[in-house]
């Protein structure tokens, strides 16, 4: 039984906190917040006892792991304190908002030699992951060309998305680590270009909301990404891996299963509202594949180099988009 | 090189003719109508010769097969003259009004010994061809359920309902042959209920416009059939073949590939508007099975006996919905 | 707050119990089974008390709402007990073994004035809903043919089946509910047949574990259920309902999105493994429609009344199974 | 009644003579081929006159339209001498190899004011028709993000590939059409980027096989463009339009409706195994079009400016290609 405290309890640390508390193989000790009555809440869903002092938990020493869902600018300090105390550690992407930072705490954590899974949760969405499993197998052959769309369904809020680092850092990252993980390749040139199609405030704080990016890979294959902040028809996230072989494809999928026939038309429930509902099944699954790997003494996948390959790429995305020229990735 | 000559220029007749002139194994000669204008028309669409007496084909040496579609009414003489002429034949369907009749024309064909194909084409649509292909693979196993849908799109003219014989004469008749084709297997006994649900004035001459047929095969195996005339979505057509391995499935067809997505729906292209446009290349493909049959000597299917067979299903159908039992089929 | 006691934690009395743990409007007290293993272990899992002895929770006046989910055959004595103490009750389905039993629960209820709800939980799943959504907004228009469909994926234990009732009182039973519900309508004729395609020792008991029904309503529309015990593509259930002005259909759902394009072929993920994957998400809806109703002081449905009108159907398809002839419903 | 004349009857002039041969507003008089033996072939399956010297078709008083579809680096003479000759003229993609000489033929074009269509016959697939309504009727909004696959099924022979100008020029070219007609707006700025993956021959010729290529749009829309000469699985074509309302689709394809439900998987039936067979439809479709422009005296689109705007766009992407930099179009 791993015993496991959650340090942040906002919207995502609450989600981790009920996971980990209907989780068989793990036991949700302590939920930590600043706010005393985030903690509060979160420890009233769970039956877990709150704390406002992270200090407290890297004390303990019942916890054997901990997860971290506070925001971005504190990632790095707590990876550096909780493995210095030993603790195994779910983390939420991105590492940090820095590069150089985010290389230090990949140091530190090296050194204490602790397990650390960073939260791309994407790759343990059930879908994606029978894509992987395909490609894998064999089924697509030499991939060629890789297609994902990330869409809506709503910009963030103006405040957030100036804090975000940009689409690039925020958004798209998740695709660029898709994009690593399915094809077991790295990109080593991009060119993306966008713009702020759907929010005047977000152009104005010199960031895009729609963009495209172009990637060659190592082994000559190419792929195309393209994001949106906001779609009309609920959160659409697809992807597409085109090889000798034969195509796999994560749809977009239907939030439920009714069609109406009428006239020249079938009416069919669209997709889901939001991209939680969308990957909503994908944050158990990751923190699931965490405890198994902790238990088994495996590294766990993704890793921190992971995160700091994606950033490596979101970084290069951002500098083409706004040179307007291709970026070699080094 | 086949020499065709088509007797019969009404709408399916005029479908049959474009389908022999553009068929490199045929060669339509005569096209002949009762009504000159029409005989008229079909041969200046086809280049073929224009008669009004059926006589001056069967007496033309250079034809060598003849497909009838006529009404009905008229299938068994021109079926017993053409056989007499030695000509191959590819009869519309059904063979007569009357079971009797139907017996006579079969037996003159017998001793004629002349090919004769009888025109149930829907076993040479593309897709439940592909399902007949998966059962005969032995993909489904040991079938158990076969479920046949046919609705719409619009009620026959009633006149035309009148003379026709009823609902399941006229259109279950070919999900009965379907039935048996799928399955090679007999009913034994049905149940059939239904009712005149979308017209006043079919329920008035004596007919359903909206029934459901149950029937036991020989093997065991269970079939549910529903037919409507009336679909306000277009023209539906479904078969499922449930069996101990798997379930083999011909499924609606969108009629063109456009989806829109909007709020919380996808709207997606409809069925086909008209059972000719569902089933429009399937006449071809009959067809073309029928010149290739004439050409190897083998023996057409489906044959005059199949259409016995179907019309004898359709009749025991017809009595169960009269006294509301149900009915075995010998 | 909602204080609730589960009696039975089983299979489907722990689903029951972790979803009344989760429910913000509710609180878990006490799980009760007979067995103290399996009455500590949903304990465990959930934070309430165990109790071996029903009587206990009747007694307890903290407790506001029991959950029955315990084997049909103490459902009776259950609801008397608990209507007594005046708990509002949801009841797994079906109310009795015994028709005539099951009518003393009702009247015992009525009597003691306690709200009930019977757990015809398809009625919440999101999918049929959304169909019975559309025909109350009048998009399918007048009904005309209902389809149902139920299927798999295998048998359940032969020791099972025995004491089931059969397969109509069994399975069936939940689309005679789901098409009274759909039509607001009741069936008044039906006929029913059957065999053991599946597994002889069903046949043996005397049984049918392959099925359909045809039912005619009182507005005169027609219905087809068919159900079968195994699948061997997983659990496949299915809803048409077709209309004068369109088709409403609950389909058939991908486990998960993925999709392989290889030569002539896609191959897309099948159905849910089983029941339970498909229509989990209904019990915490049913669940959650209990707490409002409850809350707010209107009536539950489905209702008992509802539960003993679908036990009338289902007496009459078994009858209908036995003597090869059609019933009314009376 | 439109009376015209095919000249050129390899593979798609021989499709375009039978759809002038069918078409109840057109007269097919004459079929001229260099090749003796495919002139009297084209001729025999159409009934229509065979000659060699396309000078007897201009000189035809008789004939009032003339439809080109010889070698690409014909066409530039053909439509000269054609429009001297006052006909009507349907010339298939592209205009010629030269952008120069392709403005020469414009030139002459308007100068005889004759009505000209190019045979971008993908416009008229009735789905992208559809997509395009759609947009047209606002249902998409400002459109935001334009995708377009064009993959498959086998690479040309080399010999084509050789005199083909490149990917861009030959199967790109089609899609920076659909790009144009279905926004009603220009691309600015391209960058492309390719490989030969799959041909080796068609690397060492110069060209690539497999590319991507980003536009942005004058409106400040963004698109993206895969291409590739080989698909293990048919021939895929499929159109997505992202605007601030929804998202328009001309989705994949299946060949026929049959599907296999076994397991943990659907089988279902393929794309069209080649693109001929996916986009047969819009030949006639296309020509129809043209039938009624010159009938009306409406001017024919695609136009030869059409051509020619698409050729400056495959253009720049050659040469982005080759530079590995994006490139204006200007």
């Amino acid at each position: 039984m791993l015993k496991v405290a959650v340090i942040g309890t906002g919207f995502i640390g609450s989600v981790h906190a009920k996971n980990i508390a209907i989780h068989p193989g793990a036991q949700l000790i302590s939920v930590c917040d600043a706010s005393p009555e985030f903690a509060k809440r979160a420890a009233k869903a769970t039956g877990a006892e709150a704390v406002t002092d992270a200090g407290q938990i890297f004390e303990n020493k019942e916890v054997d792991a901990v997860l971290i869902a506070t925001p971005t600018n504190t990632h790095v300090d707590y990876l550096k304190r909780a493995s210095k105390a030993g603790k195994a550690i779910y983390c939420e992407k991105p590492i940090g908002l820095d590069y150089h930072e985010a290389e230090q705490a990949v140091e530190a954590v090296r050194i204490a030699g602790v397990p650390v899974m960073l939260g791309f949760n994407r790759r343990f969405d059930a879908s994606h992951a029978a894509v992987k499993r395909a490609i894998e197998q064999g089924e697509v052959g030499k991939i060629e060309i890789v297609q994902l769309t990330s869409r809506g369904p709503q910009p963030p809020p103006i405040d957030y998305v100036k804090v975000s680092g940009g689409q690039m850092r925020d958004q798209t990252i998740h695709f660029f680590d898709l994009l690593r993980w399915l094809t077991n390749d790295e990109p080593i040139e991009l060119y993306a270009t966008g713009a702020a199609l759907v929010s005047a405030a977000i152009g104005d704080a010199g960031d895009v909301d729609t963009s495209i990016v172009s990637l060659r890979m190592a082994s000559g294959a190419l792929c195309q990404i393209d994001s949106s902040r906001r779609a009309a028809y609920g959160y659409d996230e697809r992807i597409e891996v085109f090889g000798s072989e034969g195509l796999a494809e994560s749809r977009r999928q239907n939030f439920r299963g009714m069609a109406l026939y009428k006239g020249r038309s079938i009416v069919e429930d669209g997709l889901h509202p939001g991209w939680f509902e969308r990957i909503e099944q994908s944050y158990y699954a990751a923190f699931d594949a965490f405890v198994q790997s902790v238990n088994q003494g495996t590294i766990p996948r993704p890793s921190l180099e992971d995160g700091l390959k994606a950033q490596l790429i979101a970084d290069a995305a951002t500098e083409s988009l706004k040179t307007g020229q291709p970026m070699k990735i080094v």
